[in-house]
């Protein structure tokens, strides 16, 4: 997830002075009405070392009365805090209602660097994170507003960064050789972090993402998280007070929200033959593969979502076409029928789950809560915003089991689109597949792009990837499509065999 | 927890067959108007072996419209479940909207006989855990009303009622060798349970503790606590539909509610030179081990709660008095002053967490919370009823840090706590113990004692447990609290030693 996020945003001079100025005096006035509602606010900064957080707090508290708040910089290597379970110093440090907490780094730690490090032992994780969990819950239902915030840079732009502290005496100390450690082996670090962020997102505390290349991009974006989030907070902290049972209050909306898609290059392709050669190659693999799964009782999750005729079912049929039949499934998803719809959400998906040894591929999946049900309000808010850990709780539960799930995003752009929307129309044996509808959804181009950014941020995930599939040129697509299942599944069975 | 259950309860045929015709009656209605709301509902029955689930399921099912319900025997052995994850097949069996499922045992074989059996790893119990709460979670969140029952009896009861099953030609093969393990190895089995029991216990999906030795007694208490949950859950459906914003459904209180006072014999005792060579001993022992703790740097946190006049202070004086004041602290507890009340009541309690190989005794508690608290409305049925998850989860996140947490009720009857009452008001010396409130207090005996008895169901753990002292003999009183605690205290110094 972590790895798909668009780095390289940035924001001109100009827009940066005039947001800051007018969300700084905001969060002034906020800072106040928080205090007379007796808010307490707790503000986490964690993130990628040497991504800014000093600077980017220092940033932040201009705009705040500095009677109102305290900045707790922690550390799990102080001898005091040794002598505690480790929540006891976060604990201790709880801000009094109406107080802001700014935390640069938290009980996050233990998690994160600790994990790396090797301080804290791969078999305390899930404790580890049941406590953090239980933490925050406790703090929240109390009425503590939890603004988590991890600040983002890439591998490069974390080594220069480095290189540059290291080059002066004055900030050399502050480059360790752990940090150097985490730099080369950026990636499994990245995975440790994707890991915590997996764990730790809730409805309550939910973490935002910052893109901290550009440092007046992220000191905006931080700024206006925390104003909308207060805002959000003192909104429905009224709505109590006023009895109202509709919470009429909006939950923010990243005004900047992280990009997935904007980052995809579309330009990649193959020719014919490149493709032929391909295809035969990867379909002759997969074919043995399929035996193998299911000599060892591994069984296969693939989900398909994608634009409209952005090519999800010729995919299908390149990946099925050499398999045996009797050991795989096809589930195409239509509107929810009668039966379906007196039942959870999910229900209709779990029975057709796969059993050990088979492949379930689903054209189109349980991802229609979070994209047409939330922007037709086929679902309420509550609904769609919650379905996100469902999913991810789903198929984890089906990855632990041992089964392989991934999920492929079928992008192409909108002239492609209307491109194929027209061939469709013109060529009589394809009329059937394009409807008014499909022209009606492609008016709503932008919002399904915001909802697939946020659907693949918040659930593309270790265990069950997203893989977004670049898919202008219907070669290059179907191509990437079996190549990256034949090698998911030979990393499994790999696994498997090693036992 | 489970030790502590009172299992001799009964009731007289007139009683059952009245409670049993009226509340039948009333569930025969709540069905219908379950349908008609749309809510689907799931009993779980399930608890120890030969505990009559299959007699209690029978009973219940008298008083239900056949075409509204299904019961679902699950066998985590069956081929066709072994194939999918384990809630596979749970998935499939959720009832529609205005149905009612029952599970004649259900997803928690897998974290109970299959974990006792071996068959679930020791490594695989977090997740299964995580998969189970989730599944309630999700369902639950998505309307489904969940009641679980845990069917409860004693070794001897089992023994019996396995023998009888066994010297029976028809129904010899219903106890297996592993049941008989089982009945053997009661108490690890029980702690199994216990596990089940603290991990599960959520706000959404309650257990409820089924005394089940006498039949009837336990279909009374299993059809009353269904009628209550659905009528509660009836009242919130019409709220929400109302619009109303302060819920005015009362959460069901149990009509039967387990007894853990009841069953307290107070007329342990101890003669004067018994209590002064006991003590003397127990405090030279104490002495030792505080300077291992020291030096093993073990935390140790030791709680104490009762009724007023039950001999805490004496208690703690004995405790005391050979340790070393530099390694122990003595916390009273008083009412929370402005500072603390501005944070999370467990703020304060935080604040004086003992460092490793330190001691903090309380005088008085956390547990304030749902005692005082409660009765006196110093905080929501909400916050109060959220309180037990959240000081188990304190005390567990203490423990897991290799802390000895153990928690005393220091228990007399009401005609001891009059003369000792009366004792300090006509001495001089004591006369500053006692205080019209003290009298107040006495005249909620019978709220306070629901409260203790639901209090120590709720949050006697494996790694906190509740110890009731036996308290109308002093002199056995302040033996027992020494020698618990002398006897953790070595428990677990030999623990840290084997590592």
């Amino acid at each position: 997830m972590l790895e798909k996020i668009d780095l390289s945003k940035e924001v001109d001079k100009e827009t940066y002075k005039k947001v800051v100025e007018e969300e700084g005096a905001r969060l002034g006035l906020l800072q106040r009405e928080c205090k007379a509602a007796g808010i307490p606010v707790m503000i986490v900064f964690d993130g990628m070392g040497a991504a800014g957080k000093g600077v980017q707090i220092n940033r932040l508290i201009q705009a705040l009365d500095p009677r109102g708040f305290s900045v707790h910089a922690s550390n799990s290597s102080n001898e005091e805090a040794k002598l505690r379970p480790f929540l006891w110093q976060f604990w201790t440090q709880i801000p009094a209602k109406g107080r802001i907490a700014i935390f640069d780094r938290s009980w996050y730690q233990i998690v994160q660097e600790d994990r790396f490090d090797g301080a804290t032992r791969e078999k305390d994780l899930p404790g580890a994170y049941q406590d953090i969990l239980s933490f925050e819950k406790q703090l929240s239902d109390d009425g503590m507003v939890i603004i988590k915030l991890f600040l983002h840079i890439s591998q490069e732009e974390q080594k220069k960064r480095f290189k540059k502290l290291t080059n002066s005496k004055e900030t050399a100390w502050r480059v360790s050789k752990q940090d150097w450690k985490r730099n080369k082996d950026y990636d499994e670090y990245l995975k440790i972090n994707e890991e915590m962020l997996e764990n730790t997102e809730t409805e309550y505390a939910p973490w935002t993402i910052i893109e901290a290349t550009d440092k007046d991009y992220a000191a905006m974006k931080i700024l206006t998280t925390v104003t909308a989030r207060l805002a959000y907070e003192l909104e429905r902290k009224k709505e109590q007070a006023d009895q109202k049972a509709d919470s009429q209050a909006v939950r923010p909306q990243e005004r900047f929200h992280n990009g997935v898609l904007s980052g995809v290059d579309l330009t990649k392709s193959l020719t014919k033959e490149e493709y032929k050669k391909e295809l035969s190659r990867l379909q002759k693999k997969l074919d043995k593969l399929h035996s193998e799964l299911y000599r060892l009782r591994i069984p296969v999750v693939l989900g398909f979502e994608g634009w409209d005729a952005g090519g999800k079912g010729g995919a299908i049929k390149r990946l099925t076409s050499h398999l045996d039949p009797r050991g795989y499934q096809v589930n195409p998803t239509a509107s929810p029928n009668d039966i379906e719809k007196v039942h959870h959400y999910l229900w209709r998906f779990w029975n057709n789950m796969p059993k050990a040894g088979h492949v379930a591929i689903f054209d189109r999946t349980w991802y229609g809560r979070v994209m047409v049900e939330r922007i037709e309000g086929f679902c309420t808010e509550a609904e769609w915003k919650r379905a996100y850990q469902e999913i991810n709780e789903m198929e984890s539960h089906l990855a632990n089991f041992g089964a392989v799930v991934l999920k492929f995003w079928l992008h192409i752009d909108k002239d492609e689109q209307e491109r194929r929307f027209k061939e469709r129309m013109e060529t009589p044996a394809k009329q059937w597949k394009i409807t008014d509808e499909d022209w009606r959804n492609r008016e709503k181009w932008d919002q399904y792009e915001a909802a697939v950014d946020e659907m693949l941020v918040r659930t593309s995930t270790t265990y069950a990837p997203w893989i977004v599939v670049e898919g202008n040129d219907k070669y290059y697509a179907r191509v990437k499509v079996l190549r990256t299942v034949v090698e998911a599944l030979e990393e499994k069975i790999e696994q498997v065999k090693k036992g």
